[in-house]
């Protein structure tokens, strides 16, 4: 069933993505061509306070022309692991320090046009401190008891892809039923 | 923390995705750059056989490099509904029928930059029939008892972010402790 790049067209290179278009080889030997969205992959961390309340932010998303509840997340920069870009985006995003993170899940976006994997963590025994936003980034940062946040999910509220994969493995990582 | 869109710069239009750079205001005022990714949206489908079987669809994604294991899914045509969507993809990839398709859940893939929504849906009383796969479409259909295909969840098999929601979100409906 594999498919093999045939051409590669760089349309462009970006700060977050690039495009490219990929004449492949498909298994009946025609040619075809895909549209790639280049992403280098991100993080998304579950950061769960001494008293079991989930740390999220709240930010504008352009995309979606909406205010967004999402777990703090970033993407990867080069030659960072995953888990090193969990703990400094923790910190950037809503000033809590830890070195306990625990690997959830790893899942694509959305395989069939975009690269982007993104890694969950659960980040426990979190330290206050400063948070270190970018330049332009504009967010507030919400604590909610994580059986609330979960709520949030069955509601509608939550609708980001990687806020609902590390909440609910969270949950069924603690057991629903405690 | 909204942000407000000032100019955009259309750099692509495809059969897929369009990409886009829009001049944005932020909340200090300031302006700033906002890779787009444009996606007409998508939907996936958690078809259960009568004997409780889900149904899945393998397919190599290029953008992976790997063959995935995933519900399946299409994107949304012009003026067609998420349920209609579903109803023909499920028939096109799987052969299968059916009118009794509920709504899951639904959630951006990756709202930083891109604008995708997927809607998940929940389909039973399938009908038995004949596969209509588009030219260039190549997968094979593969029916698992639920469980096993959550446990493909646990194992890091399954790595889809909509497989995960969908199959998850499936057995927490049934209830974990069926």
């Amino acid at each position: 069933m594999e498919e093999f790049v045939i051409k590669t067209e760089n349309l462009y290179e970006g700060k977050i993505v690039n495009l490219k278009i990929e004449t492949v080889e498909l298994p009946n030997k025609k040619y075809s061509k895909r549209e790639i969205v280049e992403h280098p992959g991100g993080v998304g961390v579950v950061p769960i306070t001494e008293d079991g309340k989930v740390v999220l932010v709240k930010q504008f998303r352009i995309a979606t022309g909406k205010t967004l509840i999402e777990i703090p997340a970033g993407k990867l920069e080069p030659n960072e692991e995953p888990k090193e870009t969990a703990i400094r985006e923790l910190k950037e995003e809503t000033g809590y320090s830890t070195e306990n993170i625990k690997f959830l899940k790893e899942f694509y976006v959305s395989p069939g046009y975009c690269t982007e994997k993104i890694n969950v963590f659960l980040a426990t025994d979190l330290v206050a401190g400063d948070q270190n936003l970018d330049e332009n980034e504009f967010l507030e940062v919400l604590e909610l008891p994580l059986e609330q946040a979960y709520e949030k999910i069955e509601t509608g509220e939550i609708t980001d892809a990687k806020t609902i994969i590390g909440i609910t493995f969270a949950m069924l990582e603690k057991g629903f039923n405690e």
